[in-house]
């Protein structure tokens, strides 16, 4: 099992094969709840508060979990090659997840970081801050101006919740705090090439989202495109040069590179043209999970890259396994994977928000509670949805946040940082 | 005003002078609550638990906060120069706090870190983590032994504090939760060069604190002395050599390098010896606060280098200012500062700690509830003193530390946590 994601965690706690032993490799101590990473990045929530060590949720579980790095398959001879060990299998369950994609344009990740992992929350939490910080101290209008600047391209979820977190944070949390500089008259600019944003929404929603980023200040420019990005500066398709501080990437997401050194067939987002039950092409004892499989609906469309697909998926391979691990039950026929579209929505601030659940639409305040409540009954552990909703109900009702701390600072301040006053 | 420790915050709480303009400078943007920096290294407690945004700390107050790096002083044409800017004043009050020591040996601070900073216990907290994920790892019994040894020099407040709370993570905490090793195997070995712990504390405390930190599986050795510190190793002055993967500095403090900067006299750690009144010898307009003023009791030690007394100069100097800034006041003979020793307290673990007030001893379970008691009483912010109880109370009962994440990650490793996994 690799990737303690939601796909991974999700196979270990539905896998309960008494016989069978389980490993679980990622190369992180702990399982991230995604869909709040935002906050962190925006300061409204601290790092453990969404994020749970793996071995203590899986702590009552037969699994084995290490802590390490993928560096190669081999699965020829059934064995994965880890940066400490090698590890053989009779099955294997890849979940690697996705990163960030910069669309043939790595050199961009320099100036403008993705979010993926807690460090890259931390350190986009630090760089934001600090911008407001030096803008108190500098003199020139336009260097403030710029300090006070963030873009975001990307109008997905992801570039969406940021834009209205970042928003909110400069309009509500940050403007009374300020003597010199008024955090109110930031810029927050969203850049997406499509026409509208949340384009995965039927288009009501999309406009609505539209009206509400607006509403909190965000300067949402659609049907834009990036042409280039410099450090601290984006030019657009139009022409325009955006001089920015912050210049945040949510416009791409590919599957782990490491697909290709499975040598099987990929599609353009590097995911795994999986079979029908969710095994790789020629090995029906791997499976591929989550952001790395693309799994072709009914409709002709994939299954979107969220959580609830990966679990979905966890379980139906869990149930595959089982079964054929079940002696005398005999190699049956695997059923094919079918995804239930349990709905999607997105946060934009504080009350407003937009959700499609099944056939009902919401946008607004309705939303906001919808989209609250179901994200604290998926965050693991108990001490954390008591925590996170505390928070939430603390900075909703005092406009505050409570991450609001610089300590992952860029390299060239770190240094100073360590260094005595 | 230049820093925002204790002795900073307090100092511009309690001077409201309504006519002067004061402004505090610090190179972080939050104040930290040192006493429970230790908490975070040992993953007991998340960095904004214990740390609040300088801003939203004083937005009630007419001073203006900058981010920035002291670089030198201008006593002469009164003026500081700062990294970003340089601030001329009338009055001075320098509260840069202290750092580190070694002793004469620098080069061991990258063997052994010391904990000063949100960065250093952030720092600390991954590395230790990562430690016992590689002994899950490797195979090899003696790399094992040695990625599951932590050497902590110096059994003053901060090394008991961290041997107490590093001793109880591996023994309670993580102990359920590895398959291949035994947390519980693990090794926390502290080195006093005294004959005893807490020195400053008397003997029967001093051994209490001894054994209660011996019943939690430290080994304490007393009356010796660190002769080298290498990579991942410690020689004793008797020849013994420990190998260790951490190796925690805990021995010795300093006032901030820059008071060299000042052209008057220092004793050997580096401090002001100011005047009575905490001014600079020769310049009534500055004073020194905190841990970077040598100030001589009536028994002839010095005050020693603790908040309270930080917070106790700033009173006084903000006493001194406000009346000599009063029209008609004149400058009437300036009082002299005099230190009320509120009493000491050290804690060492689960309902264990020693504790002195005024004349009363405590030790154990009381202690441990007195030292509960006063550090959330002197917590900054509503929320911070509450969500440290909460999680306290948490990890109490059920043996869990919330914040065990690794974030902070070292260099060789931080760069593979960003690779996709």
């Amino acid at each position: 099992m690799l990737g303690a994601g939601f796909g991974g965690l999700t196979f270990c706690q539905h896998f309960r094969h008494p016989s069978a032993r389980v490993t679980l490799v990622d190369r992180t101590n702990h399982h991230l709840f995604q869909p709040l990473l935002y906050q962190v990045a925006a300061s409204g929530l601290s790092a453990p508060d969404i994020a749970q060590p793996i071995r203590s949720i899986l702590r009552r579980r037969n699994v084995v979990v290490l802590l390490d790095k993928v560096v190669d398959f081999d699965l020829a001879n059934k064995r994965v090659l880890l940066e400490m060990t090698t590890q053989s299998y009779d099955y294997l369950v890849l979940a690697l997840g996705g990163c960030t994609s910069y669309f043939g344009h790595p050199e961009w990740e320099q100036f403008a970081p993705g979010l993926k992992t807690l460090d890259d929350a931390l350190r986009i939490r630090s760089r934001v801050l600090l911008a407001f910080e030096k803008a108190e101290t500098v003199c020139d209008p336009e260097v403030r101006q710029k300090l006070m600047t963030i873009v975001i391209v990307g109008g997905g979820p992801t570039g969406v919740e940021l834009a209205g977190s970042f928003a909110e944070l400069a309009r509500t949390v940050l403007r009374r705090e300020f003597r010199r500089i008024d955090p109110g008259q930031a810029r927050i600019i969203l850049i997406e090439a499509a026409p509208v944003v949340l384009s995965h929404l039927p288009p009501d929603l999309a406009q609505s989202a539209l009206r509400q980023l607006r509403n909190l200040g965000v300067q949402v420019r659609t049907s834009t495109r990036v042409k280039e990005i410099r450090q601290g500066e984006v030019e657009l398709n139009d022409g325009e040069v955006i001089q920015a501080e912050n210049i945040l990437w949510a416009a791409g997401v590919s599957a782990s590179p490491l697909t290709q050194r499975l040598g099987v067939e990929l599609d353009k987002a590097g995911r795994v043209k999986v079979n029908a039950d969710l095994s790789l092409p020629g090995h029906p004892e791997v499976f591929a999970i989550g952001d790395l499989a693309l799994v072709l609906q009914k409709n002709g469309k994939p299954v979107p890259g969220v959580s609830p697909a990966a679990m979905q998926m966890a379980r139906h391979v869990a149930r595959i396994i089982d079964d054929e691990l079940t002696p005398g039950a005999g190699r049956a026929q695997r059923s094919p994977f079918k995804y239930r579209d349990k709905g999607t929505m997105a946060t934009i601030g504080r009350s407003a928000a937009v959700a499609m659940i099944g056939r009902l639409k919401m946008s607004g305040w309705f939303a906001w509670l919808a989209w609250l409540f179901v994200h604290l009954i998926f965050l693991i552990g108990f001490r954390n949805k008591l925590f996170v909703l505390m928070q939430w109900t603390y900075s909703y009702f005092m406009y505050r946040r409570s991450a609001r701390i610089i300590t992952y600072l860029p390299p060239e301040l770190d240094a100073a940082s360590r260094a005595p006053r």
